[in-house]
């Protein structure tokens, strides 16, 4: 699944590719998404922060489409509505974004509203661990629309 | 001014480049940085969220930037601290971010914190107009630090 993926994000979201960004695990569960320093790099030698907030709503975006995938037979557009960032500590190395799936009351939750009214909101986080500490920490709310309804993505 | 912040970005945030971003406008007032559709588009035909917010970021950091090197005998390293953002409509055409100073009062209070601490905080905005709409909200905190403290920026 990780190289089905990452073959998606190159070729729709060509920056993803600028940003060399790497498919290390996907699953329903988590996505993890990996980056180098190098093409990321800022003025101070530590990763640009538009570019962890990138990699980090892609990986946010890429758990949501591999669990919309598996769990329903209709189509969704994935929209991001609003993002919550903490810079905590600079990163000066290659990096790894993790997302995690919601609890399972979450995921019923808006399954059934999306459901039920073809479009709901989710809220997702996303961790940048660097030397055993927390740098980034990033938080979003996804909506997702029934494909009908015409509305556009971010 | 414009073509050297120009220069800066793309020689030192090297997905700036990747991003396309031109300088429109560069002063202590007014940032506003330009960027094409092409090299932002996602799987919709529309602007990658994480495209807005990094432009954004840039937008906000270059003024602090050139207010800093106006304002200032002393050298300052910019770190992002925080960042918040509405995404109230995409973006499907090349696209324009807005940075504007604050208040002259806000701005008084973070140079007398910098000046007297070595660091301060101030929060800065910037907007993406599209079809006569506000698009993007950005909110983000920065933290200016006086380079001897050996901090890095984001």
């Amino acid at each position: 699944m990780e190289k089905q993926l990452e073959e998606y994000l190159h070729q729709h979201i060509p920056l993803s590719q600028s940003m060399g960004i790497r498919v290390e695990h996907a699953s329903t569960h988590k996505v993890i998404l990996f980056a180098p320093l190098a093409n990321n790099i800022n003025h101070k030698k530590t990763v640009f922060g538009g570019s962890l907030h990138a990699v980090a709503t892609l990986a946010c975006w890429s758990l949501l489409y591999l669990n919309l995938e598996e769990k329903s037979d209709e189509k969704f557009q994935i929209v991001i509505t609003k993002s919550e960032v903490s810079y905590d500590a600079p990163v000066d190395t290659d990096f790894r974004v993790e997302c995690l799936t919601p609890e399972n009351i979450t995921w019923e939750r808006f399954m059934k509203m999306l459901t039920s009214k073809g479009k709901a909101r989710i809220k997702l986080s996303a961790y940048i661990y660097h030397k055993d500490r927390l740098s980034v920490n990033y938080q979003a709310e996804f909506a997702a629309l029934r494909s009908c309804l015409g509305q556009d993505s971010n």
